[in-house]
């Protein structure tokens, strides 16, 4: 395992984390499905200090879709939107960062499902063309999961912040930037990065703004596009994991071998049947292939860890964190590289060994976010600002021929 | 509802709530069972400031009694004290406070189990003679509950924060405490406090102050003793209330008429029972009596609280000083009176309506007491000192005549 791909591994694994440490998951909040901090203060809020990137543009997707464990909602009636969630964000290398990876780097965080697998239960298991749904593919036959494709491309015109779908938020942003930097002179990347039902967004994304072609700068040079993804699972059929890889776009796929998400959809047919049973399958809604390369590693190797028959430990990004933190090659003993904190495992599951003595479930706030008003009452903090689109968000989406319906 | 004695009532209920809000009762605490703040920041590290009242001492008992599921422990190998559980403690008003009052107010508050009831299933219901236990009663027929007396009396000469038995150190800070405000010629009073298993310990180290004569003054005057009972369980026999009355205690009973706590033990023999069968059951080890004046609530009447079937939500007591803030007398309509915030109801219960929007068992540390280390690590909070006992107990003591073995 070479240690600046550990590093990078983590880091960007660490970017997708923060979309979970950040979301506000209270039903009993009327922020409930909304990002608990100000873009402006994002990882500082994390006390990842700047991390070295700033936090260019918040990503919302609405609960319009056939993904309802998805969602999370407020059971009050007072509530900052019916109908979005927030589902990640957009950052850019600060000129520190940059210098240092010798490229102005874009990061496009997705929000997976922290720990509520039944979300799964929700894909339809039905693929869908790409161009469809407005995405420029040439051949109708690269298809992907709909529920995959409905979150990304649902809009709603009546909420402030899902009358653009992520789709059109992503796409325009990215471009902004790119355009901006390259301008510039600057070399760009894009990193896209997402767990769970994120890392599905985040291959979707990263395939679409190759495909839409900004991936290239001012200057005409193509702009590197990778992807890590943490226990994703699979997206499209095998003709969507081709054209993947005709655009160029590089993908690294982290798995825990025990985990089932990054088995479905496509538990029949996938990349593991022989080539002539795929060739038959081919033609069905349910023929899936991953696309990338895969990194498995195996939570049992962890001292660390306790024996659990729960999947949501299997599942969890910090446990994948950890486990990268400790793995030196397929059959290697396992030891912390980076001595990377295991207690950030038990943050949001109960999978350390009891002795090392981490509480289960210790990422909590104090008094669940309730503060005391001047006359001594108990009330919910008010947020002085939700931050939604930049107000040329249309302009930018004009100039890319999305302004237009069903983009 | 007479407004003074609806606000008293409050406050001592809030005295005893504190042992609640204060204990540690994370199992993967190394300080678990014990009170999470140091003794002169108790009242401030709760958000009471002063209270007006300062702490004087910590109450401890030992776990190798026969009330099992009343004890906490922590699952590591590391712990505070293997055999102590922090149980209350003294404290006594401070000079604002007592020109208020018109006497110096001593209060003994009892932490009692907030909302796990099984401690209830431990109850031997075995009556035992006090006098056996080393309080001087003359009459061999007072008998309490057995689980009781012996939390009460039981101690543990390896344990530091047992080696004294709870009545020990109630008696000789009592004693310190008496002697040295009416030596001053201050008018004194004793207010003992408890909810729960906590108002057993309560009614009990009442009548043993009265029994074993604590309750004068240098000057030969007497003590006021009254206790506040919070959904309190029966205690003793029908001469233990008698004895409680003769002795010229005074004690008021609150509780939730849908508690079951206030009926076990003595379910079959009881105060309620006709004479003549009182009488029949007198001799038998399980005829037990309330002592005191009752204040019955009933929390259907509350408007704020929603149908549950949940029994710990009956007996919660931030529920008991919610429905005391809107008692006006029986059959009377329910209004909050002082606008006590319904908000702590909610603490550490799932009680209030939903459209409240006050998130259930919402008092909570921020990340479970976890911090992070000068080297980025998460590690729980060090504490400074643990309040023990004061080096002059043993004199107290053995000027009681009670520093012998079981006392």
């Amino acid at each position: 395992m070479d240690p600046l791909l550990r590093s990078e591994l983590i880091r960007y694994g660490e970017f997708a984390q923060a979309c979970y440490d950040a979301f506000d998951y209270d039903p009993f909040s009327r922020y409930c499905g909304s990002c608990r901090y100000n873009r402006r203060k994002f990882f500082a809020s994390l006390g990842m200090g700047t991390a070295g990137y700033e936090v260019t543009h918040y990503l919302y997707a609405t609960s319009n879709i056939n993904l309802p464990n998805f969602f999370t909602k407020t059971r009050g009636p007072k509530t900052w939107s019916q109908k979005a969630n927030w589902i990640g964000y957009i950052a850019v290398s600060d000129d520190a960062t940059t210098a240092l990876l010798g490229r102005r780097d874009i990061v496009i965080a997705w929000r997976g499902t922290a720990t509520r697998l039944e979300w799964v239960a929700d894909l339809m298991d039905f693929l869908r063309p790409v161009a469809s749904e407005g995405i420029p593919c040439p051949d109708p036959e690269v298809k992907v999961e709909s529920g995959f494709v409905d979150l990304y491309t649902d809009k709603d015109p009546t909420c402030r912040f899902c009358k653009y779908s992520a789709r059109q938020q992503v796409l325009a942003e990215v471009r902004r930037l790119v355009e901006q930097h390259t301008k510039m002179g600057e070399t760009v990347s894009i990193t896209v990065t997402g767990h769970s039902l994120g890392s599905a967004l985040a291959m979707l994304s990263a395939y679409d703004i190759a495909e839409t072609g900004l991936d290239v700068g001012v200057d005409g040079e193509k702009v590197a596009v990778t992807v890590f993804s943490f226990s994703g699972p699979r997206v499209g059929n095998g003709r969507f994991k081709e054209r993947f890889e005709e655009l160029g776009l590089k993908a690294l796929r982290v798995v825990n071998v025990h985990d089932t998400v990054p088995k479905v959809p496509g538990v029949l047919f996938n990349e593991h049947v022989p080539e002539f049973v795929r060739k038959l399958g081919e033609g069905l809604p349910w023929s899936y292939s991953h696309v990338g390369v895969e990194l498995a590693l195996d939570h049992k190797r962890s001292p660390f860890l306790k024996v659990t028959g729960d999947p949501s430990c299997f599942h969890n990004l910090e446990a994948h964190l950890h486990l990268l933190d400790g793995y030196h090659g397929s059959g290697q003993r396992f030891y912390l590289a980076s001595k990377r904190d295991p207690a950030l495992v038990n943050k949001a599951c109960d999978f350390l060994k009891d002795h090392l003595m981490v509480p289960p479930f210790w990422r909590q706030d104090e008094n669940k976010g309730m503060i005391r008003a001047h006359d001594g009452r108990w009330v919910q903090r008010e947020r002085q600002k939700m931050d939604d689109h930049p107000p040329d968000m249309h302009h930018h989406l004009s100039r890319l021929g999305l302004d237009k319906r069903h983009q």
